[in-house]
């Protein structure tokens, strides 16, 4: 398992999702922009403006190669510094308050000592929660996860939790996911075994977000429905240049700035206090927005659209 | 000089401003929140929003106490950790672009064990640089600074330069302005003094300001021009959450986060490599979107507006 045939996968990973993504979309186009990087490698962003359902999207793959300054170096806890990294990256926010916005990564990071892991994960913010479709998206990220570990999909659904948090609002960014880091050889799988899971992982992402984009895009919405997306895409600002490690590693590392920044929404909105009442659907959405909740087994069993069997 | 001397002041500042604001505006009213904070001390929150010039405001007064965390106090270099803290703080974003975004903040700490200093600034950023106001502007926090020590201005001045940077984007966020911080006996002058200092930088916001305002809000503008002000309140929120170190305290810290996120724009935009035509307006901003700019003596000599003689 080589740099270079991970790095091929992923490429190969970009170009499944973003035609997934404008066939389902049906009017958006992904513009490329290649672009190398001052210490060495380079990516390719992929980016959507206006479609019928994306009112912006960034898919971004990336191989990069040089050498971790020190500040890094002593974060990672890794005495080595040449390194390699290639990942995809995305994140599509939908024009329509019914389609969740979602983000995908998937990562790997080796060092010239050997040292390696892969990282990555899945999460939804929908702007209206609809319990069944957060337990349909649970279910088929955990029947991914079990295939490849037992372990896995309570374990990165809670790591999810953690991460995709904004403590200052004591809000989750969404209905969380899974999120993993550092995955090595250490759990008792090959570096095959865990590259082919984070694949799955990758592989899932394009037919079960298509599938929600599908579901909701027709779904018509009101002013006030688009408001709450407008503010609601604000938390996912605050997450994302706040608490996010990609990001403040990207613009910290002097990476390419719009590349990193791609995640902005088209659209934002702040207001001071905004108000929500007792029983309306933006705080029935509110109250959800918490940690730990078993989205799979702790609401009413729907019968599950799975993507994967 | 006690600290309740300083927090009257400051509170009465707060008064001043709101009121020499409402004023301009001539239809902007300030809806005040008083909170507490659960360590001990509260504040006076002064907001509006859609105002005739004015498009969201926030004008905050705090005092508080408490004790210092160990992270924060290795942070500050400290060993005692009962604390006081007062301040006013504000930021206004006006509707039309060629009104500038404000920032103006005063501050002051003190530890148990009597170690006390005083912080603060002014700082202007324009979504259309125009050289005579930035001239204009600087003229007047210089003619404050030289009333108080030769040295202020330029050193304050350069180190706004500094502070207010956005290193991943390669601009300054305006064209400056003032900002120091940790003022006390060191540089000469007495505790009252310095308070003296920091209130005449208080106290030259309204009518520096409230002149800018009224200067420019009859300004037609055209739908491109309010695009770009949309975008460059992005770079407003970047700074803010990524490089802000009073909103990173505050948010660590547990402080009111709907107090310290009134900062952000009311309305804000992103697109992917936004088109800048050579030539063009927006150009010509972007190329003074820089440090060390002497505004001046750099420029063509205007007959400065001086608002304090």
């Amino acid at each position: 398992m080589y740099k270079e045939n991970i790095t091929e996968k992923f490429r190969q990973l970009q170009d499944r999702i973003t035609t997934a993504l404008e066939l389902t979309d049906g009017k958006a186009l992904f513009e490329e922009d290649n672009w190398l990087r001052d210490g060495g490698g380079g990516g390719r962003s992929r980016v959507t403006s206006n479609g019928n359902i994306i009112e912006k999207g960034g898919v971004q793959f990336s191989a990069v190669q040089g050498v971790l300054p020190d500040k890094i170096k002593s974060k990672l806890q890794v005495t080595e510094a040449n390194f390699f990294a290639t990942g995809v990256s995305l994140i599509i926010h939908p024009k329509n308050p019914h389609v969740p916005i979602v983000h995908m990564n998937v990562r790997y990071f080796e060092l010239e000592d050997g040292t390696f892991w892969f990282g990555g994960g899945i999460d939804l913010t929908p702007i209206y929660i609809d319990k069944e479709e957060a337990r349909n998206f649970h279910l088929n990220l955990k029947e991914v996860c079990d295939r490849h570990h037992p372990d896995f999909y309570f374990k990165f659904k809670k790591w999810a939790d953690d991460y995709f948090y904004l403590p200052f609002r004591e809000e989750t960014r969404g209905v969380g996911g899974i999120f993993f880091d550092r995955l090595n050889e250490n759990n008792g799988l090959s570096k095959e075994q865990i590259f082919a899971f984070v694949m799955d992982v990758g592989n899932l992402f394009a037919p079960l977000y298509c599938q929600i984009m599908a579901k909701n895009a027709n779904q018509s919405f009101s002013e006030k429905e688009k408001d709450w997306q407008l503010h609601r895409r604000g938390r996912y600002v605050e997450f994302n240049l706040v608490l996010d490690k990609g990001t403040k590693f990207g613009l910290d590392t002097k990476g390419r700035t719009e590349s990193i920044l791609v995640s902005m929404p088209p659209e934002v909105k702040w207001s001071y206090q905004y108000p929500i009442d007792e029983g309306s659907k933006e705080k029935k959405t509110l109250d959800l927005l918490k940690k730990d909740i078993d989205w799979i087994s702790s609401i009413e069993h729907f019968s599950a659209n799975k993507i994967l069997s």
